[in-house]
């Protein structure tokens, strides 16, 4: 399983995923499940994963194979495409087909292959965009009704998003819910694992602003960890029935 | 959906339950999902259930005519069984053998019904118990190292459980795990509903102690909720990362 998490807010867009891949309970694996397309100044797309690996990893290689093409042209490079909504396009149809192909191969073994993705990112002269891209390729987007979209194992962390996040949350607000909205996933969830990664992409900057990999031990994240367990336990102990 | 929770802990057991039934989205109705047995000062049980009605209210009904049939024993009343154990296969038997009637008659239309059972109750002279009861009528057991089950929409609201309940949990402390579990749901699920029963069986009291019906105003529901909501926000506020 999996667990990523994009928000969008007026400030920003603001990422995260694990990287536990795993095919069975005896193997399990690490794997980057965030990836990076950009054109600083003129484009940013960044991409999550949650699925069948053969079928996500497979879709972003030829996502890539398109860019770097020699034909590549505005209906097959997300980076050459004109607007976020017709590089979704691109990307979906590509989730589309590569699960499609790969469904077919299982089919024979009576099994199946399923994928979906979150997709943020943003134009010179467009807004910032955040999808969510099914298995069959159409995609939903975040509003200001709803700034934050989930794929993975999304349920542990939604009730902390439910509460702190909304579209004038601060880039600051925004990285602490969802490392917290993370923090809950992996309590609970064995298929949620450490390292993490964490992109943002200011308003405007055109390009990815802060990437960081967060390591199994990292202090900060402990103390994070710590220090809301804490504060839950505080407010448990306050509260009168 | 449902979500249906119980603890067994040093001082007693705890259970809460919901009450929203849905067939569809736009057929939702109110049903109680908690159900006692009980002769005070010889036996108390009490049993939650998740999943199809039709399942459940039969099952149900079938465990009441066994014991109230005048020729009831301690192989078919759950009141007359010896041990908790054994009421706990009375009821999975019972569950299971009406799970595959209705499911046989669903299959020709395509369909199928499942049931699970959370079984909480102790006999004069045994131990408190608590049972999950699976569809199939298998069941596992709560233990000192895993003193909480639950059925139905279980995940919203198992990362308070998780942080706060252990066996020397004290009753006040459970009664408010569990209630802070069930709002956690009720905020990220639709599909479960207010009113809420909650009922405590205090250890060797060999009768429901507490029942309180929650209704959708309950003043006090409303004011735990906000002030954990608000424990929530501070909390939040308060880390740095």
């Amino acid at each position: 399983m999996t667990y990523c998490v994009g928000l969008l807010l007026k400030e920003g867009l603001v990422m995260l995923s694990d990287t536990r891949t795993n095919a069975g309970l005896d193997n399990i694996s690490t794997y980057r499940k965030m990836f990076f397309f950009e054109r600083p100044g003129e484009v940013v797309i960044t991409i999550m994963t949650a699925g069948s690996l053969s079928v996500t990893q497979t879709a972003m290689a030829r996502l890539q194979e398109a860019i770097d093409a020699p034909d590549a042209d505005e209906t097959t490079s997300i980076l050459k495409a004109p607007t976020l909504l017709k590089a979704a396009s691109i990307i979906g149809n590509t989730l589309a087909e590569t699960r499609l192909e790969i469904d077919e191969k299982l089919n024979a073994m009576n099994q199946g292959a399923t994928a979906s993705l979150i997709v943020a990112g943003q134009r010179k002269g467009g807004q910032m965009r955040l999808f969510l891209i099914y298995p069959e390729g159409n995609f939903i987007q975040a509003t200001e009704d709803t700034p934050f979209l989930q794929i993975g194992e999304h349920k542990y962390g939604k009730p902390i998003l439910d509460r702190v996040v909304k579209p004038g949350t601060s880039l600051a607000d925004a990285k602490k819910a969802v490392l917290l909205s993370m923090d809950s996933t992996l309590r609970s969830n064995l298929s949620v694992g450490m390292p993490l990664d964490m992109a943002v992409i200011e308003r405007d900057a055109l390009q990815v602003t802060q990437r960081r990999r967060i390591e199994a031990g990292d202090p900060q994240f402990r103390a994070m960890s710590e220090a809301w367990s804490k504060a839950l336990r505080d407010g448990f102990t306050q509260i009168e029935i």
